[in-house]
């Protein structure tokens, strides 16, 4: 249509999980929408205010974050996960009062993602400050390729620094028939079994 | 984690076909991209600088866009599209070398769409201008129940206005098997059966 036209197409197509036919769409609805300028100022402000924690890596306003700052949660368990996502999930959980670490993925590297890509030494420096109280590194990686390979090269990196290093437990999901989990979550609940 | 992380979230939320999850996905890569301002400046200065040709609707730099000047497309034929994917599609079929005009969708009361949302008025006011060349209106509405009901209400108003009104042919689309025709497609395909 124009050359403004096309570089708004190509921009948006930069987003992840955006096709051609979805970017037309996205590009289409900015030109018509009022919202468009709303839009842009809330990802401006958040872009210009949000760093990423010194601590533990979610974005935040503060140099590090509320979380790391609560001086009521546990001081001595922290939880390595891949993304906010997995974080956000725990937090409504609230299972866990602990310390977090950001990983910001799981290494591929096919995806051309090793251990430069992801916030490990971040997380050493962590673990060997002299005023650490962590005493526990709970590997918290999804139970994929990547997110087992991830946590298994963790492991051999914390481990010499004397700190005890757990996973989160394999097995049945819950509220699922048994009928319809799938081979290796089968296996690794038998793998896994406590007396009762 | 923030205020200016929830204002973010909450304006992707506002793109069409973006849940929540994909928000926080869109929202979490514009913050770590080094790509966003240009994202954002390519967004401002099409919104800025496109605005509907005044003619067909579609966006253009200029008061009228370029397809409505050119003075080597045929003016006797006029072909209106719902949306601009239509028309490009058209565009790079090369069948059709006329005028174009966009109605911005097509009539679907139970979404509030009724004939003031449309780019209908000025379909009228083109075909009555007193210097229209236009002699035939081709509805190329899309082939569902609205296009249907959009092109039968468009027949009703511009048939009193003097001009021949005529549809894209319905029947089998080429290179497809009868086999897997569905019944609609097929159907239509007897009715509209021509002598070989």
């Amino acid at each position: 249509m124009s050359r403004y036209w096309e570089n708004l197409v190509s921009a948006i197509r930069k987003l992840p999980s955006v096709g051609p036919k979805m970017a037309e769409r996205l590009a289409l609805f900015l030109l018509k929408s009022e919202d468009t300028f709303g839009i842009l100022k809330a990802i401006e402000e958040a872009k210009k205010n949000l760093k990423r924690c010194a601590q533990c890596g979610v974005f935040s306003e503060t140099e590090t974050c509320p979380r790391c700052n609560d001086v009521y949660r546990e001081r001595r368990l922290l939880c390595v996960v891949e993304e906010i996502g997995d974080l956000d999930a725990m937090e409504r959980s609230g299972v866990f009062r602990g310390q977090y670490h950001l990983l910001g993925g799981a290494l591929s590297p096919l995806d051309g993602v090793g251990p430069r890509e992801l916030r490990i030494e971040q997380l050493i420096k962590r673990l060997s400050a002299k005023d650490s109280r962590i005493e526990e590194v709970i590997l918290a990686t999804n139970p994929t390729v990547e997110g087992e390979a991830t946590a298994i090269y963790l492991s051999q990196i914390i481990q010499p620094l004397g700190k005890k290093v757990t996973r989160l437990a394999y097995g049945l999901p819950s509220g699922v028939s048994i009928e319809y989990a799938d081979e290796l979550t089968l296996s690794r609940a038998f793998e896994g079994r406590t007396p009762v």
